[in-house]
């Protein structure tokens, strides 16, 4: 993704610094500083499993009713599984980053992404705080030393800006992410090892925040899946410091639906950069589901195809096994009759209404899947109920980087 | 699988024929014929896109309340996603069938494997029928040759018998099976690319084999996965040819519950017969998931690890990366305390009530998982619920395997 040159929301300052926590030696510990305590909405993974940070990071929203001054994320260890002391260990952050920060502990937002159930080395990461300090700045080049502390697997940091402007005032907003594997977010009323921090400096009340970021997380990070593990780690995060001035409650309908596009569309860009960067992924699928009866069965089914091995390793070679599909489709559990599915790929139908397309050229097909990006339509009849989800191959090189990962 | 050199059920004769219909050459059309009329049960898959030959067989079940007399499969081609042309070639074999097998067209029970939403070549299914004919043989290599026929991309034989005696009678039973790709077989109260087969020469009603069936399946086909896709075709059918002159209803509890446990016996060898010859399979890996409220719990959670690709992948490497089946466990959408949960691999604890076991050893693990087939125990608490599940790791050989299939 080509980095936007937009000018980054005013009242953050960010930086990352090198920990140890990372084998590679690169920088892992990623560091954003409020300059006042910021609005804060966060969505948590679904997981019944969280890791220490999720569970301090819940408490310490509720116990501020969303006021976040600094996040400290680190790369390289999830701190998950690690029992009453991974607690301890997130907490310790907390309370070592509110002396330097200068804030209260509950004002800092812990998050770690990395490897499950080994303890996370704590004092290489508070020992690295004074440095990230030291580094802060409100500069692209600050936000994108963060962006790419944050990164495991991932090969390219992924980043996302957007600028609203009107005569009298301006909004910016400010988004990155990590994720490339165990993506199949599932972000909940409070979702993670996909994290996404946003930022604006629009000025808007904690509640009013959470209620524009779950429609923008519904049609972005969850409506999209690499493998359909969903990590024990994932965290959506968004903050707004109101260095703008602007107040979410006296601008007019038109800017709060302008923000609202284009919150959209950089969490769309992010999540897009995700399945892009997806672990050996070599092409990007848009299942567009439709004629269900609601949304909610069509997203079923779009999961059930987008999980499906067969399916993703058809896709790896171009492969026009549309059978695939249409099996992955009827074993979700969602009623249907074969006989009113139709299915394209890439713009060129394959099945109708039950049967081959008549005039079926696979070979046609088949050039239209060796693009990197296509989009699989398979409408079910005349319900309402859509689904757009984007997902990718299943490539010998997913399994590559899954089988040698930690040993 | 050693085959094992039993009696086999009086009262069928096998056979098997090259048709023409596999690419290979190979043998592709199966028959298996009984003297009478035989008693019959089935359990179709739940997908809700079903293939001709189930909806056809379902219909000549119903028809004939569980009386068949000639079995025909073929092998190459699932005749499914075919439309009306598909029901009507299902159709026409049985009628064919009828006429050379002397029996009325719905004691025809028709079943096809192979690949979907292409026609079914029926002339030359009806035309190599004469053939099967002439060479129908109650012998073992007879049985043996319909066991290899119905083969895909399985690459052996599978094929399980039993014998049961006392003093004054005997019935015995033969099983063979194909499926090593799209395994995830979900078998409905009336189940397929797994195709099983079961014979015996025991008297007994439909509805009472019906019983039988059932929790044999239950235990065994639908509680293993290599991919997790339920196919469109997935069939288990038993026949019973009464040839023993032993029945059901009056032989003693204790016959009965030998023939439950042999019928047991004969499944589980065939279900792990799958596993074991699933596509690109290097470890066959038993879960054993207790301590949850139900049965059904159980087998939820068993579900989402097997088809993890993460944990699949890890598997593939004998990686100890338990962090994975933990995080797989936690999607699964059964409510558990982390705390609680206890894990062990080949037998040594490496996680143990919410932390890493205190002696984990992760290079003892990692030794543990380079036997083909070893057990992962996930234990939940002290609730009743529990399931075994069998399935298997995700190599480069079964993305290769894939994504080569029909292009």
């Amino acid at each position: 993704m080509p980095s936007i040159r937009k000018e980054l929301p005013r009242g953050f300052r960010w930086a990352a610094v090198k920990a140890g926590i990372k084998a590679s030696g690169r920088t892992d510990v990623a560091v954003a500083v409020a300059d006042r305590a910021a609005s804060a909405a966060v969505m948590f993974t679904k997981n019944q499993v969280v890791a220490a940070p999720v569970t301090v990071g819940r408490r310490n929203m509720a116990a501020t009713q969303g006021r976040v001054r600094a996040l400290v994320v680190n790369a390289g260890n999830a701190n998950c599984a690690t029992g009453p002391q991974g607690i301890q260990v997130a907490e310790q952050t907390c309370g070592r980053a509110g002396e330097i920060f200068d804030c209260p502990a509950d004002q800092v937002f812990p998050s770690s992404t990395g490897i499950i159930g080994v303890p996370l080395p704590v004092e290489k990461l508070t020992a690295a705080l004074p440095n990230a300090q030291s580094r802060l700045a409100n500069n692209q080049a600050a936000a994108e030393d963060f962006a790419t502390a944050i990164m495991t697997t991932d090969t390219k940091m992924k980043v996302s800006q957007a600028s609203l402007e009107d005569a009298e005032s301006s909004v910016r907003i400010f988004g990155c992410c990590k994720g490339a594997g165990m993506i199949g977010p599932q972000l909940g009323p409070p979702h993670a090892t996909m994290l996404v921090y946003l930022f604006t400096d629009l000025h808007i009340e904690p509640a009013d925040l959470r209620a524009l970021l779950e429609p923008a997380v519904e049609a972005s990070f969850n409506s999209i899946s690499v493998d359909g593990d969903t990590s024990t780690n994932d965290t959506v995060l968004i903050l707004a410091s109101g260095a703008s001035g602007v107040r979410w409650d006296s601008v007019q309908r038109s800017f709060q639906d302008e923000f609202c596009n284009e919150l959209q569309r950089v969490c769309n860009e992010l999540a897009h950069a995700v399945i892009d960067d997806g672990e050996g992924v070599t092409h990007v699928v848009t299942l567009d589901v439709s004629g269900l009866p609601d949304d909610t069965a069509a997203k079923i089914i779009a999961k059930s195809i987008a999980h499906s091995p067969l399916c993703k390793t058809a896709w790896s070679s171009a492969d026009p096994n549309w059978g695939r599909i249409l099996c992955a489709a009827g074993y979700a559990g969602v009623p249907f009759a074969a006989e009113n599915v139709t299915i394209t790929i890439g713009g060129v139908r394959v099945f109708d209404h039950g049967m081959r397309d008549a005039g079926y050229d696979e070979a046609a097909v088949h050039e239209k899947m060796q693009q990197r990006e296509y989009t699989i339509a398979i409408d079910f009849g005349s319900g309402p109920g859509r689904s757009k989800f984007l997902t990718c191959d299943l490539t010998v090189e997913y399994v590559h980087i899954n089988a040698d990962y930690s040993t």
